[in-house]
């Protein structure tokens, strides 16, 4: 089943499965309310179920999608997916708050995540964990660089680890002054050099928040301290992430800039499928480079680790004002070195309290937004 | 238990017990013939049993060694410790065929083989095998690019590999035209970038036939077909080998030029142990490059690839007239590209038979090097 069908990852999740006949079929497509994409979805998938969360949206594809397609809405309606006796997998690559809901009803239904969303491991991170304790569900990270270590870490003892690196190509603006940030623009941090993504997550990556995020999910997969989760800046993406052990040994994940790579092992572990995608061809690539990352100089980064290391609410309140700053900044409303400024009052100001429930993560998600708007208006 | 304990990889192995004194403890002590420094070890090492290969020798190191020592000669001696009850690993780091007989002593008893001794699988791999199949007995490999592939392979199933790289340094004489290296003097060769090793390793790097005989140790370690094993120029030597898996992904092994790291994982297997060594700083080293090993013009790893494709008596050859041309060359009796012509000629008479004995194996060895002698000579 494929939550968030209709986005980059959900897209290419049905074009894994769809080299991949005889292993996978796909009996729900859930989306948030792209119509249009979701019933051409149908028409190629023809999957038993679909959802759409926005209650409008799903109303009008129950009109128009054939009648063998039984239509369900709202976050209800992917709570009702993940339960399915059918699903084995559930592809969580829901965007937001939604995401969160569809990995605590998958995990309490005891499925294997294949984890794309954001917020389920960032901004409730502890909440997950603890559902993660007391269900039989199983979370394994899609995201490259955690997928990388999750490969690493194979056949390995978590307390033989010494640390665990993620790199980062340094975005568009590595080396570049202070003075020319302040300058930056929209249509310049959406150019990012390696993947090509969603633009929250191309100015995330511009700021390395989007490694910071990546620096919290680790912590929470993998259950390591912090200090022992390391960022590197490695230009050419092709390594994704390491692991070192007490020995002195290192265990790198190389692989093509592809998210259909990461998508199919997260579908066919424990096992392998043949993979469609282009070889890596290292003679051709030439030069792997490697530099430490500048978390002294990333405030972005940097506010990351610390908000980690309060726990609570405050990876939450970090990514919920984050998401706005982002938006703010799309729209030309704030500069581009602003984006750190606005979370950091944000977080400043923020009176935190336990995640241990759905409504808690709600209630500092809201406050947060709210607060940099504010901050943003002031 | 450490034969070949006064070479560079025995000397590194009894530093590494030395680091971990409650994790291990050196039984015995084994070398071809060098009383000074056994006296050495076994005053430092405090082992039972000491074994030196050369009779003379062994009679002497009786005189005067300790009396809580006791003294073995000749190969029946290494075989003798090898079976020994209080044995659990036997780093086998024995030079030339004293080395072979030691591993199937050693896998008969049903023993942990730490594997050092090049011999066992470049010139009798069919014979070892067929050992390892009939025995209880195990071959974690100690060499660096093979430990890094065992490594590698730590939770993975062969039936998903697609593909083994060995990485070389690509030796002193990468880009050398054919003129150049006609000149090359032993002191020129003996100057390897990377690795401080012996003689004989050194040039055969230089030659890329120590490459050659590491793809023929990979064919028989891991049984995959030699289509699936790769050569590649890294000059950094920082990657060891790769892996690359059936879906993409490519698992790298990565760590310092230091043989400590691989025999402390060869002793420390299924499990890893607090290494002492210097840790990879990568951001240092900036970064690694990697081409593809130039097959066609190496006429060592040409060879190689050959002997193991044919299989039979030819690796065994292989190895024996290399072994007669290198000292030839270090000697100063040929030149340095005449190595690979005389190892061609040698195997151009050879008449194969199969390797199912280490009598058989002795007959191959004794007659390449002989028919090595006689083709320097003419």
């Amino acid at each position: 089943m494929i939550l968030g069908s209709t986005g980059s990852i959900g897209r290419q999740a049905i074009e894994v499965v769809r080299a991949h006949p005889d292993e996978f079929k796909i009996i729900a497509l859930a989306a948030r309310g792209n119509i249009d994409a979701m019933l051409a979805q149908l028409e190629e998938v023809k999957p038993d179920l679909a959802c759409l969360v926005e209650p409008d949206a799903a109303l009008a594809l129950m009109r128009r999608s054939p009648s063998s397609v039984k239509v369900l809405s709202g976050t209800n309606g992917l709570a009702e997916l993940c339960a399915l006796d059918d699903a084995d997998i559930i592809l969580n690559a829901v965007v937001g708050s939604d995401g969160l809901a569809a990995t605590l009803a998958a995990l309490d239904a005891g499925k294997r995540v294949a984890l794309a969303n954001k917020e389920s491991l960032v901004a409730a991170g502890e909440l997950v964990n603890k559902k993660l304790m007391s269900s039989k569900g199983i979370i394994v990270p899609v995201d490259s660089e955690h997928n990388a270590l999750w490969q690493c870490l194979a056949g390995e003892k978590m307390s033989e680890v010494e640390q665990l690196t993620l790199t980062a190509s340094g975005g568009p603006f590595r080396g570049w002054t202070r003075a020319e940030l302040e300058a930056v623009t929209p249509a310049q941090a959406l150019d990012h050099p390696r993947w090509k993504m969603g633009p929250r997550v191309t100015i995330d990556s511009a700021t390395l928040m989007n490694k910071g995020f990546e620096v919290i999910e680790a912590y929470h997969l993998f259950r390591l301290g912090l200090d022992k989760i390391k960022v590197m800046i490695h230009p050419q993406s092709i390594v994704h992430a390491m692991v070192e052990f007490i020995d002195g040994s290192i265990k790198a994940h190389l692989g093509p800039t592809d998210m259909r790579l990461p998508i199919l092992h997260s579908f066919s572990w424990p096992d392998r499928l043949t993979g469609h995608i282009d070889r890596l061809d290292l003679a051709a690539i030439g030069a792997l480079e490697f530099y430490d990352a500048p978390i002294g100089e990333s405030h972005c980064l940097r506010m990351a680790y610390d908000a980690a290391r309060r726990g609570q609410s405050y990876p939450t309140a970090l990514n919920a004002s984050d998401e706005v700053a982002v938006a703010a900044f799309l729209d030309g409303r704030i500069g581009f070195l602003e984006i750190g400024n606005i979370i950091d009052t944000v977080l400043e100001r923020h009176k935190p309290f336990a995640i241990d429930s759905f409504a808690a993560f709600v209630e500092a998600d809201t406050w947060a937004k709210r607060e940099a708007e504010l901050v943003i208006g002031s």
